[in-house]
């Protein structure tokens, strides 16, 4: 099948790492084929203290989004009921609430339909089965049912010595394998691996614009890295995922578009890593049982995340 | 202290199942604080094959309300962009959207909080700390943040032989210790238990209506049990979670009462355990990691969930 | 300029109606550029009493939208503020509130955009201008920023001595004229005609279902009459305006293609017109001040209305 | 009846502008009753060349809220349906969207409930009956279901011999007086006033938080002036409505609590006055029909609206 080119420094990474066909024509769900049952024995072999870690930010009007990405709003939360007496007076009282978001708002996934490029989603679905009237006919959110796995936290920034890499900071895989060597542990098929940047320290001491932009952030080399490996699902601590500004002029969100579509991995973005990273550290595992089950809305591009490890 | 009279038949049981103060004065999370890190550990031990068993009902707008419980809404999908190139022609290409939704709609949990009686919460706070701006002060679904167990099923259902309950069949403490009896497992201090009645069938069959009245579900009789028992949570596959209509006059949702504002213990409905009934029946095991992270809404008296349970 | 055909019963219809061009290549608001300083002027000659007439159905959750039409959600009200006293204890206190709604929820006029066939909008704009980045690039509702004319009712139902029209039938060129004579009142250039069929009683009485389907409505021969008659806009008192189920098989609302895809003419529908009848029975008077000011919802295909009639 | 002190500086003026029961214990729109059939003949009287301003700013989620406001969100406009073929492929294809907005965020009414003092809303009725079952079950939005009347502009700022008043300015009865001379008009029992200070160029032209603070707007002194007038509504170009920071300290929104509680008469806020500015001085004449009907959401505190003068 020829596609037309995005950028040649994309092409070509984009024919190495590419999953089309690799767990056959109808796949929907991408690299989320590694997580085995050996792999989540392994994961639920990770838990020796029990201790669990939540790593979603708080649901809130005043969440990460700035309005920079339109329609990308902030949860609202507004209420319907309050101690309403619903069967007569004395009666037991019911609150009751509504939400209304960008599924993409806070800590997320992104479902592999999120990006295209060239017109083509992930397995070569054509992008035009995005539409308006049941959002993706083909690879929603709601297809990946089964995000659990081990995790592992590859704390790039404290391999670095630092609580937050600076804005711009492309994560290389020499990045990453600085990391599997500060945490004594090693990425395999099917893990989920979260990579620590600090840069949501910006947002959690209320400096929001400055957590958007500029970013530390995967660099381009990344995915093929994630490729070698096997890796299930990837999630780390900033707005953008990748680096940015980008490193190469003229291409844009080049991890979206080959973690996403060309390897059908899933990504995930505002990830709180800061008490992870504590527990960790404390720990002196950096692998554990990883729960991040997305909201199985129907056809959506993302979803709103709740994950949490359990050392 | 003394507090107005809800129902005879009520007031008895309430002041035996009361946990207020039990966790301090300051709690909020109350029978959470029964899963310890050895109740984890213990779970992360009753995965053996690590299959996988997703919980919740997909999210979408023909969900699982009828409009009965007003403002409570299925969640309403609609798209801010589809395939927009936002960087130029030619770019990678990004699809977003956004969802409005009633916290209560689908397969969620209550917050402590969802229910007050007497003009009480949980742990004796006023219920007006319940307000439209900020939703719930005190024991919102955010303060829940840990929510990793060991999960059991109690498969009232099938231990009567039957695939779904008939409705209005309010389940006993016997029924759950028959289900226990069945599934040859027995509900410890810590264990979130989740108890089939079979009743979400009638929607997966299409009939919305009827899955929502008459509803088998939870007798009044049952809360003693679970604090007997120190459960830290139940979820069940019904919309009203207690048996509906109740089994005593003008005595209106006092299981919710109970579990909520007595016993200071999370409740989850809508929660699909068809797929888990079969796992379990197959693997012989009826005990299992479960995860059923809140998604943490600020202030919010519920959240969507997606709970996960791993054998 | 050569389009794909639509049905033989519709292409014939539409290019003795169309009104491509006709105000030149750039138009955006089709008809209302009927609506000259002298209509206005003469509407407003029309106001003797005084007496205002509201001409919309209140906006409420229980509102015309039974779940058919997927994403036309009622209007869900919820509260963010309740007497809050933002300022400090016993300072004045606020009360906030929010919606979400369908925009073609309920009293509403369609945008020109509603609707396209064979690719394309009015004034031969390809339909992709289109998109979930801003909705209609051209045409969208917020262009009509003066709906402001003479107003004419015609009293279908009761020219033909009933409260309500039976469901299926078509109102005719034939049936307006009636009407025209009933109410001794001739339908001039720039008018916004009001068609009442009696329909909306099903709604007020309580059957939404019914209210819905069959439905009276306009017949597919109309366009060419208000083509002709040179009207501004046309609304009435159903949900599908035109008669549904339609007249003509396989030929899926032909009306809303002519008005909006072909003249370029805004339709309203849901108008409580009860009231109206009325007063303009008692008052012997058919035509009237109209103001219907879409709320400018900018590149929306629709928008609720309030209007009011002034006698 | 007693009433708790807000304020010394308040209660004085309260009491003489007070309107409670002056038209019935039970009546819900206060000086709308003022509108009277003679008052809309002549304001359909004033239409003279038939020009109609549209005095509504453009719905779209960059509008004027900055998000200081909790929850009174900017509307966020999004698809359900573009183009789509409901009907089979080469039908007749549908458009259809949705919104989710503040109901005060843009161009809107106050309702009579938006805000309360001393427990107690207009005509004495207790604050307690806005609850988020329903909203404002007295005096809501929707029962303000007449706003047609004759329209006064007082060009404030223009007759300053500016385009925009300085922050901080609070407009005085002096000033409307002077606007009066100004435009050669009188404001008379029944009409709506619109009083222009020029805030809303700062918003035009790009300065949103510029436009909401400092803010001229109406003194404490305004609402005896429109009391003694007799005024039926008040509408102005500024995101307070009344000058902000206020005048007194430790008194907060005063011309609030005075024009809504105390009088009863609904006040507009973010209205455009720039066109109708230019037009009224082109024109000579100040005075024109003004319709701004409320979308009749049900017990809601406040609503768009998309306010028109005819000239």
């Amino acid at each position: 099948m020829s596609r037309p080119t995005l950028h040649p420094a994309f092409d070509d990474i984009a024919k190495r790492v590419n999953n089309w066909g690799r767990w056959g024509a109808d796949d929907e769900i991408g690299t989320l084929n590694l997580v085995t049952g050996e792999v989540v024995r392994e994961a639920a072999a990770c838990v020796r203290s029990g201790h669990r870690v939540p790593l979603a930010l708080p649901l809130r009007q005043d969440g990460v989004q700035t309005g920079v990405i339109p329609g990308r709003v902030n949860p609202l939360h507004a209420m319907v009921q309050i101690n309403q007496e619903v069967f007569g007076p004395g009666t037991v009282a019911c609150s009751d609430d509504t939400v209304t978001m960008g599924l993409q708002a806070g800590t997320h996934w992104d479902a592999l339909t999120h990006v295209s490029h060239s017109g083509t989603l992930y397995n070569g679905r054509p992008a035009h089965t995005v539409t308006a009237h049941g959002g993706a006919e083909f690879a929603g959110i709601d297809k990946a049912r089964h995000v659990v796995s081990r995790g592992v936290l590859l704390d790039v920034a404290r391999a670095h010595g630092t609580d937050r890499l600076p804005g711009g900071h492309a994560v290389t895989p020499e990045d990453l394998e600085a990391a599997e060597e500060f945490g004594r542990v090693r990425v395999r098929a099917g893990d989920v691996v979260l990579v620590r940047t600090g840069q949501v320290r910006a947002y959690l001491a209320g400096d929001r614009h400055g957590y958007g932009y500029p970013s530390p952030g995967l660099s381009v080399r990344c995915p093929e890295w994630f490729h070698a490996r096997d890796v299930a699902a990837v999630a780390n601590d900033t707005l953008t995922f990748e680096v940015f500004p980008p490193e190469i002029e003229d291409l844009w969100l080049p991890v979206h578009a080959l973690d996403l579509v060309e390897m059908g991995m899933l990504q995930g973005q505002n990830w709180n890593l800061e008490e992870l990273s504590t527990a960790c550290g404390e720990a002196g595992r950096y692998a554990f049982l990883l729960s991040a089950m997305p909201e199985p809305f129907v056809g959506a591009t993302g979803t709103p995340v709740a994950p949490v490890a359990v050392l």
